[in-house]
């Protein structure tokens, strides 16, 4: 499993042999049962995790009660709750395993660390924080200028893995609308 | 206005002095009257900004014609429309001059160089991106999560400019409520 963060850390920058071998030594292997919270609100967010198999989602609960998913993730990405992990204020992110998930975790003292020693390491990180805000705008975009179907449609194309792998609920949730809505949105394409 | 830059630059990180002089020298002063149009929809975004007089908004068009204030900058801040400098697609962000403003400005080609180029320019465009990252977040956050009256009492706690130098109807988008609202809004704070 350590290859395989080796190998997506290297895809965005290089990391000379010696200092990858500091960076791969921080990452404890950790596990999550189906359902499980990794990052509770109010909490302060501490760590930063990379998924080697199974699926992480970022969401938060609304005045109303309801969740509002943010970000869902699968294998060979990067999961953090940014806000809290860049503010260090109680957050009110949650992070839950949607399916049994295995990670890599890298404390925020460690991540810290790496900025400073690891030659190589902030380029890493930029990558990281330009992606996370392409994909928060991208999300934002699409709730206030894209209807549901578009929506759908964007999924598909973007991040087709949440249709393919979560239930109906979970979909509906991240797409903003009832179960009930998006079994007719399917039939709706399904039919053209 | 090249020391307020630098001074602005230095409290983010350390930069060398020849390198800072590298840095300075790729900024390039320019002016932009109120109301004027920086960067428009559609467009590449190929310019960052550091505001040296003046006031910049970021906003978008939504589709139901009405504008959506994302950003608002002032004095010693920098601005970019970030969605379009990180990725180069053809932006949905505008930018608009909301005062006379006098900008330093750089290329996203010297920017870039910078990063190549300077010790200490990652670390400082990290600081830009998480500041960015933690501002949209908070943004969202606050349309999610606040009723007008606690919006209105964020942006007087958080950027206070923007409710003492921009019109009311500047200030009712920024809220994204009516300007009717907006003054009973005040009107109500005041008898409390």
């Amino acid at each position: 499993m350590y290859d395989q963060l080796a190998n997506f850390i290297l895809g965005k920058t290089a990391i000379a042999e010696p200092d990858m071998q500091v960076v791969l030594s921080l990452f404890k292997p950790v596990e999550f049962s189906k359902n499980e919270i990794l990052l509770d609100e109010g909490k302060t967010a501490k760590n930063f995790f990379f998924v080697v198999k199974g699926c992480l989602r970022l969401y938060s609960l609304q005045p109303n009660g309801s969740e509002a998913t943010g970000y869902v993730v699968f294998e060979n990405m990067f999961m953090a709750g940014l806000y809290g992990f860049i503010t260090q204020e109680p957050t009110y992110e949650r992070i839950q395993a949607l399916e049994d998930t295995t990670l890599l975790c890298i404390s925020r003292e460690n991540f810290y660390y790496l900025l400073d020693q690891v030659p190589g390491w902030e380029k890493f990180y930029r990558s990281l924080l330009e992606f996370a805000y392409v994909v928060k705008s991208q999300r934002l975009f699409s709730f206030l200028a894209l209807d549901a179907t578009e929506r759908y449609q964007l999924l598909l194309k973007e991040n087709p893995q949440v249709a393919e792998r979560l239930s109906n609920k979970m979909v509906a949730n991240y797409l903003g609308i009832s179960q009930e809505a998006l079994s007719r949105l399917k039939g709706k394409l399904k039919s053209t």
